[in-house]
């Protein structure tokens, strides 16, 4: 074993969008388990839109990242030491690993791979993003047949999820995405049965105009992960009771914001649509994490839930993968093989 | 009987704020009431913030009032003439009367007094806007002991039910009026433990920093009818899992607009605090009209629920009346008696 390991650090808070230049490379000495704990080999790491907000110092649902603290993330990978109860060398376990080659963690705090998991897909499909689209559609969205569905990000693991499982449920589905080949995979892989390219339609007006054509019944749901211009585009459009779960706004993330004041609009569309905007955060979630994977596991399995993934190749990657993703370069979700 | 009866009829869309101007008097001649009519003899009638947007010609939930056509309002009066099974003159009767001294109504869509309730109370504490308070606290406020409410336009008569109510089920309650001596009422007439004078405050920052002192534990509920510089300074004192009763945004119906585009804040603050906001409009919820009834009538006519009045006089006052109540001018449930 190697007496060092690897991390990627937050070296500054970004200004506006993120740079390689906010993060840092580190050589440590490897750390050694405590009891209770297990020293993990990263084989795999997620790289997800909710990191670029720890990165900044404003108060959120978690604690920021600090200066020089390795960036959050959740990985797969091997245990290689173990002083933990129930764990032994070899296991693959997942758990919040970090941006780094190693993480030592508490047994309790990570979780092995069920038999013929890809391990990747715990990242995925079948890990937060996955479950984030389950549980938000089911208990925010509340879809009906014959309902209209409208999802930002659209070819993202979270926006897929959502998509696939309202089609299943007799909604119509209308995706939204970055350029052609994404329309064309929300369609061809997700079943969506609207695809509207956000980079064709130069502002909220034009964007709206398109959106309007593929839901000629209005829209009952919006998939809020997005924020913008594809807010200010579906506020409008909303029918009476329609559900606006909201679990990101990435688009405001890095500072692009319109000069006008939405907000008055908004609350307009609400009060005379009588909307339900419902903000969740899927940590508080955890409990109805077994009846997800009891649902779609065997769903993904089957081949009746697809998913994508981009995998950028080496940890030392990380950072530019991470900076792409969030100007929506990936296509499906994105993680990083170590 | 007078061969003509006299109306308020909308002049012109305003611009902005409604001025005098936007409103014309007309006399007619007498309608006569036809099969399964009535003919009523307004004596009270409801102003309520909700008539300003139908002045104007935006989509909403309800279609806008007509240029020259009577003003949308409730109204209580006599019976002078029917054609209505069930109905004879002299019967004490509430509908949508307009601003008008006489209306014709189907015999279905008004309702006969109880025995014993002060006319005028029917349009307010009993009527839409307690009905309001009543049934948004409970459906979308999911009051619990021990949490912290807090309401704009405190003294009127739907911030006043709400407060009460609340009060009532072991919240702390905190008033927003605009000046001393609304704030005294808030505190004294209504109960509310605590009474901000936002007239006293410049700016949504110095606002905040008053509710926060008054809310040490932060805001669980915050009970949405004005927007403005109050949404702007309530957002970020909402606790996780607060929720937001959106019935109004009176401080937008006007065009009073911050620069700043405020949607981004407001959406990180639903996200990260996953707030619940909904839009509702009363009109929606009258199947729950007879459970308010039965909670809330007794509760008035015993003096737990306290409400107030502001009387104007005579149907060529209302214009004056309501442009100076969107300002806030008035104390209490505005009507006006005829």
């Amino acid at each position: 074993m190697s007496d060092t390991y690897r991390r990627i650090a937050l070296a500054r808070r970004p200004d506006g969008a993120a740079t390689t230049e906010d993060f840092s490379f580190e050589t440590d000495p490897m750390p050694e388990p405590g009891d209770g704990e297990v020293l993990v080999e990263v084989q795999w790491m997620s790289l997800d839109p909710y990191m670029r907000g720890r990165m900044d110092d404003a108060k959120s649902y978690a604690a920021p990242v600090e200066i020089g603290g390795t960036m959050t993330a959740q990985g797969v990978g091997r245990v290689i030491a173990s002083k933990a109860e129930g764990l032994v060398e070899g296991d693959i376990v997942t758990g919040m690993t970090g941006w780094a080659s190693h993480a030592v963690l508490s047994g309790k705090e990570v979780r092995k791979l069920d038999e013929g998991t890809p391990p990747s897909a715990v990242l995925g499909v079948l890990g937060m993003p996955g479950f984030t689209g389950w549980r938000g559609l089911h208990e925010y969205g509340r879809p009906k047949s014959g309902e209209t569905l409208v999802v930002g990000a659209a070819t993202g693991p979270v926006g897929s999820m959502v998509g696939q499982l309202a089609k299943a449920m007799g909604l119509r589905t209308i995706a939204i995405a970055g350029g052609a080949e994404k329309c064309r995979i929300a369609t061809e892989t997700f079943g969506f049965d609207a695809a509207i390219d956000h980079r064709a339609h130069d502002d909220a007006r034009a964007l709206r105009k398109a959106i309007a054509e593929a839901a000629p019944d209005g829209v009952d749901i919006y998939w809020e992960n997005v924020g913008g211009k594809l807010l200010e585009a579906v506020l409008p459009l909303m029918n009476v009771h329609g559900r606006i779960p909201l679990c990101g706004a990435v688009a405001w993330y890095s500072g692009d914001v319109s000069e006008t004041n939405l907000l008055p609009m908004a609350w307009r569309s609400i009060l005379t649509k009588r909307l339900s905007v419902n903000g969740f955060i899927i940590f508080d979630h955890w409990d109805h994490y077994p009846a997800f994977l009891k649902d779609v596991a065997p769903r993904v399995a089957g081949g009746e839930i697809n998913y994508l993934e981009d995998v950028a190749e080496g940890l030392e990657n990380a950072p530019g993968a991470f900076i792409e993703m969030l100007k929506g370069g990936n296509t499906g979700k994105q993680v990083v093989k170590l």
